[in-house]
């Protein structure tokens, strides 16, 4: 258990410098400084785009012509949680006895910052005349609001008409071995509060109140069991989660005046946002009930169908591992969803994500090799 | 709006004094001692049961012979509530000009205790050798634990042997005019808490989660439907409420890993808490829930069905109000509960309740004189 030594690969070692800048978000602590240095290095145009309290870059090198392909992830970490319950400290970024890289962002998703950093960097090397262009979209605002990171960011591109054709997400998608699954795209996520107002009253005289919660129940029932789509080849059928249900003034003789609900839609492209409102809406009016909705829409659903970009990867994988990737669209939502906008291509293709967002999150440090081989090949057969 | 002038009636007088010791439960304040005195100077053999932190007396006049009736209440009162948004200070205890007597126990119940005392004041002076025997059974905790007042204090009596043929309790049991309804029962009262387990995980990942809330959700929706029974003359059909429902971690994107519900049953005669619980269990098992209730039985049903007691006071109503009361089993739970556990015959009569437990309780000043009457009447009928 000693400090990651100079015979660490080019990709572990810069791994291990953003690992130790304790970048929780939105605070980015000198992380895209360093990328930036690197790129700079290669002759990349540098545009350091800060968005209210969020740093954020984009980066190009190459010709006007030809194909752009795009690496984005970002530079924040969640919070590491108790200290003491960490094997190894978080900003430590130590090499466990299992060869294991452990620290917060190993896994998500510095490990893959650091895996595109090199791959590019030999690419170019390698492929100083390469085609088109590689371009680079980094923000510290993924695992907070999101709202001025990757989002305004596009904003931006999308103004000036910036053409983006391929974009590979860095996030952890594989499931067990690096490279086993490639997220093709995403669900969408509808989000929304439900109250149902009914009549405070005293449990001894029922007659005088409505109980929000005798009321609302069966309606619950009704949309737990509904069967929303089947979903398609891309995309798992739509799902519907209560995560939050209260009602209640802590009294045990008060029947409540209200009840909220909190729930969420994780939605495949054979629903839309309208539909699954009117659809919720119909049973809760069937029921009877006094009630109002807020919605919140996170994020629209995005596919990238079998084309350049996802043959390229799989090509990739296969090449640099022997595994067929699985395309896959399951899982929660990223900032892919901003980028899908712009009419790209994404994928999402990172190291193992078993234990992201925990204590002791750590990825296989020998992965984070493989992992930026399998980018440089994706390079090649894109750009090269 | 001046202070209570030498002009108001006995009974008035006592009730004001009363009122003006703020005797929060379980804090008696001296106004049992205002009683004992007055009790004591008619005769009366007086035994003070402090019981922990609540003052209880028992008090009896009269010889070992014959029936024994009992006049129950308690000195203590629920807190005020904000005391700018009283019109006139609770503990001030003034008229206002429509003739209400305003203050924190006016209705529930120094109002009822004044009366006591004044009605069996005239009463041995008017009868100074009457039949049986004349009790009081007081308490300064019957609006909060309840544990170490009436409770404990029947224990004691029952454990003796003492003998007590009727009750009354001072509870304010009218409804729009003074002596319209007596309660002749109260139903019970069967609380319960209830845990659903499911296993907690992602919102996108719900396949990995069971969702408690989705489990729960019919069982409570079929808990809320169920027709318990029909009730019978005596009390309506037994009633099942949830008074609060919580499940969640705050977090939109959690399917939480827990539900809890707090019902409760106000039930019947026809019912009984094995019947109930059983019942309950049912349900939730045919919905295949892993769940754990957690029951607490508050008062089991009681009922003083028409009889010497019953009569008398309907009697005395009739005489003094020309009204014909109206004998009734709704309502919350009282300490009538305990004490008809004895074989007591227990009514409980006692001023309008419009505003017990409300800012500005109050209560109809000419009510207590009225009530005073009433009670005098009925121990003329039973004890002459």
């Amino acid at each position: 258990m000693t400090a990651p030594a100079p015979t660490l690969s080019a990709t572990l070692e810069l791994a291990c410098d953003l690992i130790r800048r304790p970048s929780v978000t939105p605070v980015d602590e000198g992380c895209q400084e360093l990328m930036i240095r690197r790129l700079q290095a290669l002759g990349f145009q540098i545009e350091p785009m800060r968005i209210e309290e969020v740093d954020n870059f984009w980066a190009s090198h190459g010709e006007q012509q030809g194909p752009v392909l795009c690496f984005a992830g970002h530079t924040d970490v969640v919070p590491t949680g108790p200290l003491q319950a960490w094997q190894h400290q978080p900003f430590d970024a130590q090499i466990d006895e299992h060869g294991m890289l452990c620290g917060r962002g190993a896994a998500d998703m510095k490990g893959s910052l650091a895996a595109m950093i090199i791959a590019v960097e030999r690419f170019i090397a390698d492929h100083p005349k390469h085609k088109g262009r590689i371009a680079f979209l980094i923000t510290s605002d993924e695992e907070g609001p999101a709202q001025h990171g990757t989002k305004a960011v596009v904003e931006r591109l999308a103004a000036r008409g910036e053409r983006l054709d391929w974009c590979i997400v860095g996030e952890p998608s594989s499931t067990s071995l690096v490279g086993d699954v490639v997220k093709n795209g995403r669900r969408g996520s509808l989000g929304a509060k439900l109250t149902v107002r009914g009549v405070q009253g005293h449990v001894a005289y029922p007659h005088l109140a409505k109980n929000p919660i005798h009321l609302a129940a069966p309606a619950l029932a009704e949309l737990a069991a509904e069967h929303w789509d089947d979903g398609n080849d891309f995309f798992p059928p739509t799902s519907f989660q209560v995560s939050n249900l209260n009602a209640g003034t802590g009294a045990t003789n008060v029947i409540p005046g209200e009840l909220q609900a909190v729930f969420n839609f994780r939605f495949s492209t054979e629903s839309t946002v309208e539909g699954l409102q009117h659809r919720v809406n119909q049973i809760l009016d069937k029921h009877g009930l006094d009630y109002h909705v807020e919605w919140a829409l996170s994020g629209l659903p995005f596919l990238t169908e079998p084309g350049a970009l996802l043959d390229a990867v799989a090509a990739s994988v296969k090449a640099v591992t022997g595994r067929e990737t699985t395309p896959s669209t399951s899982g929660g939502t990223s900032d892919g969803r901003f980028i899908a906008t712009l009419g790209t291509q994404v994928v999402e293709l990172g190291p193992v994500n078993a234990t992201i967002h925990q204590i002791n999150e750590r990825v296989l440090a020998s992965d984070l090799d493989v992992l930026t081989d399998i980018y440089y090949q994706t390079l090649v057969k894109l750009l090269a």
